[in-house]
């Protein structure tokens, strides 16, 4: 697409040019099968091996930008791409294309009382725009998992990576078209303009889904001003309750693995409810306060260990995403259930326990995306579930919820066929 | 709830309040199973039988007030209640008691390679708004369908039944009680001020769906000014094309009971799209002017007989629901296919050919949320597809689309049962 933006630039218009042209390339995407998508996607891959040098070299100016503009060591490094990161961008592109293709797939087959023969099928969303902050990698999975399943991807990466996303973005295009899917397929907003993003968010009938990728302000601006389904978490302020018929071995290494494996992501644990009745040893806090983290807890939970601090009425609904945790002490699973419904985000929540009715009520009545017995919150993955990768975790109640991957990309349609049947 | 509006009611205030008491109501829905479920509904179908003396009194003040109004015949026809139409709406809450329960159902079972048990199960979507206009029956047909599967309902019906509709819901709730549910997992909503509508399609978090259920203009605001998901379809532009392979007998019979069985369902065929290796008998089109269609034609079509107007542009994009009827002819497959892109509203197209290959295209390549061949399009219903009964049909691409019934009011969550499991 050609068009520049400028100060006059009418975004609404920018983005139904842009997803018009995606719409129509998704029409064409939609009638190749599965080996020639797949393909596809592998060309894609060998074009970013092959354009390797430029994505580099146009990722090292984003990178100097960066650091002139004092980006954090942080934000730097998830920004930085070298030969050998961009070879895991490219193979993750192929390992999307080795998934299974959902579209095709028969979600039912019945036959009407009229004779009718009703399928219902899966097939692509359409045009799905992603909105993304710092990390380039996305541009790549991002494209490749919408493809996958079909749909056209419009892409809008954050202003830290403009460079590094255009290179990655050329690449991605050139190595589709080569494989038949035309470059419209994957597009990339050409305008850093925050207002371009608006003009997404308000696309409907235009842009099918958004899908937010970033932090808490990114997602929340998305779920306010979009008119536009979008698939998204906004927290993950995940529990883990530990049962009185825990384990303790267990408990402490569940706990500390959920805690502290990665403090940054969002199926790390959060708040940790201990039953009263498992309580008194104080091993499992003792294990977290040993390997660094800081706990803040409520009176009870305090007089476990004097190095626990005192948790503030906000700290239940904090989503850290450090070595901090939230602890409270509780008594019996009917006050933990009604902890979880009052500060869960509907993410991820877990319990610990040996048993069994305690462990299926849980499962039965907290009301989240993803409910675990037995098992660290650091599962919560696509990957982890078997999913080969994923889009991101939605905590919406429609249509996909935990990790969405390519099954969550998919929609259907009726095909109903008849041999002349009029309705009486 | 006791809740009396006024001109100082804060309805965001209203509407939390209420989804409050809807959400706690539905927390214990959630734990009843499919047997306590379907009795509930029954006790419910008992209560309006019951109360049918009083019902159909009230209803009676509603057809008064709209006599006096002026409301159309066609209108007052639609609100107005007797003993017989009473035992329908008591016999089809009775049918939806008699469904099978989605709840429960296990999407997907795999093990993950941690060991992880991973079940995706059916779970209901929580609290479902529901917002309709005249006819009384919706009341119970949309709170049946809400419980059936575990959902709770805030009902929102027209003004024009506002006392048939009170008297509908305290029988339900009446019902509901007396067989353990919650009274509040029924609720209609005490005023019939329209900023109510808006604070409910305002209550994000609170309502989880809205489902409106009228005209054009109530789904289109609707749609517009929600900032929760809304399933429904706000035009049934459905075409049917005449491929030069149909059948001559077939394709008049199914043109003919596509637009004329009732004109005003959705489901009616509203563009009829005529080969032009098949028009030049003109057969369909007499049929259908012979039982009083008007046809509005572009040239070709006209040619075909005298008695065919001429079609301005908005014809194509028009929902008559009536017996009017847009005419085109078309050249073959491909240019269907472009006429039904642009113009359909994705509700339900048909194709009628005896060319098999022709059409698995044409239900491959449409992409609306029913396509049919050699069908009437007026089968787009739930209860034609052997689903029972529908809530609506959503022509929108994510959760449901098409006839939306028992499953299109779940989702799922993710239960993982783990033995000790910590990611490495």
């Amino acid at each position: 697409m050609s068009t520049q933006p400028d100060q006059t630039t009418n975004y609404a218009a920018l983005v139904a040019e842009f997803a018009r042209a995606g719409r129509a390339a998704q029409r064409v995407l939609a009638r190749m099968d599965d080996a020639a998508k797949a393909a596809a996607l592998c060309s894609a891959a060998a074009a970013l091996r092959r354009h390797s040098g430029s994505i580099v070299e146009a990722n090292a100016r984003d990178v100097a930008a960066g650091t002139a503009r004092g980006l954090s060591p942080a934000m730097l490094d998830r920004l930085r791409l070298d030969e050998e990161r961009l070879e895991g961008i490219a193979a993750a592109v192929e390992a999307v294309a080795a998934l299974s293709d959902p579209v095709g797939e028969h979600i039912s087959h019945t036959t009407a009382p009229s004779g009718l023969d009703l399928v219902r099928v899966r097939i692509p969303i359409g045009l799905i725009g992603i909105i993304y902050e710092s990390r380039p990698n996305v541009t790549a999975d991002a494209a490749a998992l919408c493809v996958r399943a079909g749909n056209a991807a419009l892409l809008r990466g954050g202003s830290e990576a403009v460079n590094s996303n255009r290179a990655i973005h050329a690449a991605l295009a050139e190595g589709l078209a080569e494989a038949g899917v035309p470059a419209e397929a994957v597009q990339l907003m050409p305008t850093q303009d925050r207002a371009a993003v608006g003009a997404m968010l308000r696309a409907a009938g235009l842009v099918d889904m958004i899908v937010p990728r970033g932090g808490k302000g990114l997602v929340e601006r998305v779920q306010n001003d979009a008119r536009v389904p979008v698939l998204a978490h906004l927290d993950g302020i995940c529990h883990t309750y530990i049962h009185s018929a825990a384990d303790r071995a267990m408990a402490s290494e569940i706990a500390l693995n959920a805690k502290m494996r990665r403090t940054g992501i969002c199926g790390a644990m959060e708040s940790l409810l201990l039953d009263a009745d498992f309580a008194t040893g104080g091993d499992v806090v003792g294990a977290l306060l040993d390997a660094g983290c800081e706990l803040r807890g409520d009176a009870r939970a305090q007089a476990l260990d004097e190095r626990i601090r005192p948790a503030s009425a906000n700290d239940w609904d904090c989503e850290y995403l450090d070595a901090i945790l939230s602890v409270a002490v509780v008594d019996g699973l009917d006050a933990a259930l009604d902890h979880i419904a009052r500060h869960s985000s509907g993410h991820t929540d877990a319990i610990v326990t040996g048993d069994e009715a305690v462990a299926e009520r849980f499962l039965a009545e907290v009301d989240s995306a993803i409910v675990m017995v037995n098992a660290s919150t650091q599962f919560a993955d696509g990957g982890e579930f078997g999913l080969g990768a994923e889009i991101g975790i939605a905590t919406g109640r429609l249509h996909a919820r935990g990790p969405v991957a390519l099954e969550g990309l998919t929609t259907y349609k009726w095909q109903v066929r008849g041999t002349g049947q009029t309705r009486p």
